[in-house]
């Protein structure tokens, strides 16, 4: 990355993906242009669509040529849910999957935050204003599980969910600092640890012994399925939740939908080492049923671009852009706007 | 089981557990006597405290005879939280999920029904009439994991998920078999299959094959992180939901939060072959904070014996049981009865 440009790639994908990615670039380069910062993208055609044309899904050498790159802003990927063309989650699997891990993107950020105006489903969702901090490399998501005897009456199906010292404990410790520079400094666990006992211990004892190091920062403990209850009767306990790839991927949906929708739901996929380029992405799907139709929030997306130019130490840009988002999302009275009404009308608030 | 009498198992365990059973039977007893049949309770002492006195979490004689009952009710087992003298998660596992899986509990039956005025967190909750048909005896609650280098910086701990054909099909024809005899007659299907492929392709396969035993019921499938979304934003599409034993239990504590919270949430853990006693007991825990103060709402434990009831084929009485807990809840205004008071209540409405 140097001072005055930013390599960007950018994967579009599938669906609406291309339509709310055209909106966040449009945000983001004059976001960035107002610093003298040029943006300079470079478009990866990848996805359900892509692996249709080509059966590719991420060739080795498409891999090595993101990793040049700075960061990443990633749409969304997937085909129609009644498409049997394509093999059930294999885009998934080894595409955004396989960017997480090949990248090491141990750090699954998702910001949710309750905007005034914006139509929560609960009666009384008070102040929502928390961060999840999903570990991205490990859990269940290995995809480490086989199936014996499959299509008999004899089939064993396995997953294995596989959680190490180094990866708990790098993202525990990000969760801490994340915490420390909030206000409220209170970091919440979320695990099952008295059935998944051997993982949730590990969870566990990670977190009170990387507690030592933050004496200002407080925490506690949830089981996932409590924690379920407590997002819908009383979200504004939450400050920091760190928990692990599965049960992140549960509740940050849960969180997207009380906050007012995975339409503002932003993530990023962060290598804190700088390793590997981090990538981001809103937390929505390809949602092939309003493709192309110019109906797709690009709130979420915008959002992401935002969290990407504070990873790449541009934070000023960054927060003129959530604060473009914020005063737009105030003002919205369910009309509807087209996907690029939406950005340009944030473009210019910035 | 005699037609004329009831051999009935009763474990009331910690914190709330006896208070809220004592009034479970209270109405069970007289709504079976108003049909002939006598209840004949044993008394169990399990649980937390009785672990802090004896050591014994469920000694296998216990097991033995706690097999030759027609049924059990169950309160609530766990020490509180802060508790450090009983090792995390022991009473849990040792006792609740050691009956679950020695009496082959496969179906975890969770019904959610939302009551006219009972305050659900939700602005707009709808009509929610839905039961979870949970896989109780496979999949991550298997106890099947380890430790490796347990305290170092190199630690590794699994979990292993393990679903097998025989468990898989059981649970999903019950589900079939329970929607064909409800009004809208649809089935959905939980799970995760775009990530963890192998159980997700087991359990999606299925359903697929059962379904054609049952031509009159429809069903669809939602992602775990999905169907969280629609349990808060239109949780009245579901009809009849199968999925498996982790995932059951975090969406059915969602479920729970959403009608009206875990006071009324009422469970069946049900060996359908009846090669077993089945047991019933409420979703929420011994909640140490409120015991012995004739706080705990006791209509969770009442409507798990009205399951019980069900099941044992007394269908008039549980449906009675029913209907007066409908009546009861429908009249509550907020200000605050004992727990007495409340099993009084129901029990006159009889
Ligand atoms: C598409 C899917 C593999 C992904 C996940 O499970 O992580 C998505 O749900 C998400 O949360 O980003
Ligand atoms: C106490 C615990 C082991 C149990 C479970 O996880 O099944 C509880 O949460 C439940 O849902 O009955």
């Amino acid at each position: 990355m140097s001072a005055s440009s930013i390599d960007l790639a950018v994967i579009p994908g599938d669906g609406i993906g291309p339509e709310v990615i055209a909106e966040a670039l449009k945000v983001l380069e004059k976001a960035v242009a107002a610093e003298g910062v040029e943006l300079k993208p470079t478009h990866y055609e990848l996805g359900a669509e892509h692996w249709l044309a080509t059966g590719e899904t991420l060739p080795d050498q498409v891999l090595e040529d993101l990793k040049t790159r700075d960061a990443i802003l990633f749409g969304a990927v997937g085909a129609a849910p009644g498409d049997t063309r394509i093999p059930s989650g294999i885009i998934e699997r080894e595409l955004l999957l396989k960017l997480r891990f090949s990248l090491d993107h141990y750090v699954n950020l998702r910001p949710s935050r309750l905007y005034g105006t914006v139509g929560s489903p609960l009666a009384n969702p008070g102040t929502v204003d928390f961060i999840v901090v999903r570990e991205g490399t490990e859990g269940p998501y290995v995809g480490n599980g086989g199936t014996l005897r499959e299509g008999t009456p004899h089939e064993v199906a396995t997953e294995v969910s596989l959680n190490t010292a180094h990866g708990v404990e790098r993202v525990v410790r990000d969760a801490f600092r994340r915490a420390s520079l909030r206000e409220r400094k209170h970091v919440t666990l979320v695990h099952k640890h008295n059935v998944l006992v051997f993982a949730g211990h590990l969870w566990k004892r990670t977190v009170e012994a990387v507690a030592q190091e933050f004496p200002g920062v407080t925490h506690d403990y949830l089981h996932v399925d409590a924690a379920t209850i407590f997002m819908v009767t009383d979200p504004s306990r939450f400050d920091v939740i760190v928990t692990d790839n599965l049960f992140g991927d549960i509740i940050t949906d849960l969180a997207a939908a009380i906050t007012g929708g995975i339409g503002l739901a932003a993530s990023g996929n962060i290598n804190m080492d700088r390793a590997a380029p981090s990538m981001f992405e809103p937390v929505h799907g390809s949602a092939p049923d309003i493709a192309g139709q110019g109906k797709a929030d690009p709130t979420a997306a915008i959002l992401s671009a935002a969290l990407l130019l504070e990873h790449l130490g541009y934070a000023a840009a960054a927060g003129r852009i959530e604060a473009a988002v914020v005063a737009d999302v105030e003002k919205r009275d369910g009309s509807a706007r087209t996907t690029s009404a939406v950005g340009d009308a944030i473009a210019a608030g910035l």
